[in-house]
């Protein structure tokens, strides 16, 4: 089949207009609540491919609320670009010695987003995340940047809940965390439905990130529990335990990924 | 039936916590964009009760990004605080000769909301809503407050688009319009099913809002596309005009509602 | 305000098309899993007014998969016709000794059913329902009626699981349960924003079903699991034991309400 | 990368349990409206790769409420069994004379199927589907399946209506239709971000369906609406007119794919 069409992404029509993912480069904006925890590292090894690196016994949730556009054209019609998202990043010692994330876990609302992750290596799944937003008001309901207002963030998956996590700003600045605080990598790979008894082989990327722009991050203390889920596999971390958390805006954008 | 139950709304239990709606008040915080119009003033006559006022070919759509609570612990559980709607309000000149608006129209993603909604005499249905959303941030994808900054707004009802907006800010500040600028009334009433064939001899109500506080407005051109729907009625108000916009944040409370 | 509408509920439009739900007869086609259970009887006092009579440690939870319509127009445009929902129900014995349910719980994934629940004295709140249907095929995903097909059905309030069934059909004849077996009476009212801090007393109605048809139940063996829940009451029943279960499909018509 | 995981799709873990799609056979039954249609054969050619062959101005749409399994126990869970999808084929002459269909455009409500579509050539985006059911009930909320009986199916996809389908069953049997009726191509393939200038080169495959089984179909006379979309491309294929229709259930299993 010759490059009839000029679509990134299915459907492969000739124009390519219609295509579920348009090419790189992508622009992500988002409010972010980021919690640092600790957790069991031998358990990693059921979740992180030995090739990646070994798990430190430290990782992070991060709660998303993203707006993403290519061209710009996503914003005047913002169902195309905004969703929400929970993201599990581990730290790993690659076996070079340097120290990086890589992502086992995340679920999306929305499937633009959903396979442009499966293409980064970030394995998405549909999941419902909730995350208290801050306005710029002082107001009981608006959880201004101050000392003291809390927040809460919560992810279901099929209809239950597998993380919830709550929060209250310290008033001190916070720092990068998980994803925003080291390089992530992730396992790409597609089954062929010719071969449907042989498991692909994915690869190891890492998403080319480039214009990072932050709001700068507001410190929080926090607590995280992870809740017992039939169809998911965290619970290969043992307990876990909220050590660090921080709020506020960043801009990404994503120019394509590179081998990791 | 005695005063056995506690509950403001059902279900009606002893204790009263699992009732759909708490009692007032209600904190309001949210993001909201306003477009102005105008419209055929003898085509509302089908959309106004007649003791509410005349209308006089102005109105204002509101499409609103809220968070909401009562005591704030809606705020640590975020799926009870969140929700987005768009409201319709046109302005009218009461018999007594003073202005207001009349609520005909709002459709909103979240049931908390909706019977609130119907107890203040604004008339929810269900319906999906999106908004660009303004992050502090200079990046393609989030839409920070600054001249040229263009903003989308979409209601979806019964999975057809209904009303469709677009606006580019300014940079000038904005004014508060629709129901930010005059007070808003709006008909409560309950059918009773043991009469099924008596159709409610609604009250006018206004809400009783304390407490406003904004962020300052900030100004858009808009426009504004009202699109045919076989179970609405808004085209009643004929072609549709948008005569000015603003955009920006906004904290209310409401304490309950007084006869209008 | 006279009658100058003809909007059986809100918007209350001069011609009532746009109103959220149309005046009866409302008619309902529907799937259904009836699980009878045992409870506490002593804690059914949280949940059912005095008034109603004394909870007899029975009830049942109807998981359904409904099509309703009035004059039939929705069945063209089924987005206003389907919904999901859990519904139920304890026995009570009544003040003149007599037997009735009672429901002091529901939730549904539509605002028009949740609208007409709450005038008939059900006392809905969103959820969301899902329940195996059963296909006329003999097939590995089709679920037919036959001996040893399993049925799975759940509810998830505020995104988290509530309640959780799985029934085994035994290929005999079944039985109607709940709703099905005997009146069920609820509680109907409205708060008055005007007097914020004043509880409603609410009205037992009974709906006046008519033209009940149903396809014949199949008998069923279950288990059901009540789930923790922050916002709902239902611990209140203590443990329950499923006791007897049935499968099948019905049509009511319901024509309006009456005292109880 | 070595063969470390038994994830047949992401998320790559060790155990494979919590990939989002598990390996094939995939068993799916379900209620099924088919709207065989004519188009304008030249505007095809912007949906169909030449590779695939040349269009005869015919196609279906199915409209789909699907109840999908592996080893059953979706059916005790149903979250994950069940979802809606509207299908588009387009019968095409292949370069050999023989005959067959392309799929060029299908939206779904659900992440497993979405995934699942992919692999095989079916290029899912999301989309929402309603579809009147029919119950085996004299009813007027049932459609049963006699003469006369009416039937409404739409989607909408990124909420808007894009096509909207009416069916009356005229009592007497029907025939497959679509890809009930001839083999169905479509194209896979996956971009590397690694370089995301370059487009893929799709494969086109033809699902391996095994085991059909069929509940016989019954005949309607239809009418389809295919409505204007700023994100969609089928407008390409002009006025689309309806021909012939059937609903029915049906039982499939897929066991991977084929070259095609």
């Amino acid at each position: 089949m010759n490059t009839w069409s000029h679509a990134f992404t299915a459907p492969f029509t000739a124009a390519g207009r219609a295509a579920l993912v348009p090419p790189p480069p992508w622009h992500y904006a988002g409010w972010l609540l980021n919690v640092a925890f600790e957790h069991e590292a031998a358990g990693a090894a059921a979740l992180v491919p030995p090739a990646a690196g070994r798990a430190l016994g430290r990782g992070c949730v991060h709660f998303a609320d993203w707006q993403a556009c290519t061209d710009g054209h996503e914003l005047l019609d913002p169902v195309l670009a905004q969703y929400r998202e929970t993201i599990v990043v581990l730290e790993l010692e690659r076996p070079d010695g340097s120290r990086c994330n890589y992502c086992p876990a995340i679920w999306v609302d929305q499937d633009i987003s959903l396979l442009r992750g499966l293409l980064q290596g970030w394995p998405k799944k549909a999941g419902s995340t909730w995350l208290t937003r801050s306005l710029p008001l002082a107001h009981p309901a608006a959880a201004p940047l101050a000392a003291g207002t809390r927040l809460g963030a919560t992810l279901a998956v099929r209809e239950r809940r597998l993380l919830e996590a709550r929060a209250t700003l310290t008033g001190a600045p916070g720092r990068p965390l998980g994803f925003l605080a080291l390089p992530t990598l992730g396992a790409v790979g597609w089954p062929d439905l010719r071969q449907p008894g042989v498991m692909p082989e994915p690869r190891l990327l890492r998403p080319d990130i480039r214009d990072r722009i932050g709001s700068g991050w507001h410190a929080a203390e926090a607590s995280l529990q992870l809740l017992a889920h039939p169809h998911e596999e965290l619970d290969a971390l043992g307990a876990v335990r909220a050590v660090e958390a921080s709020a506020g805006w960043i801009g990404i954008s994503v120019a394509g990924a590179l081998d990791a």
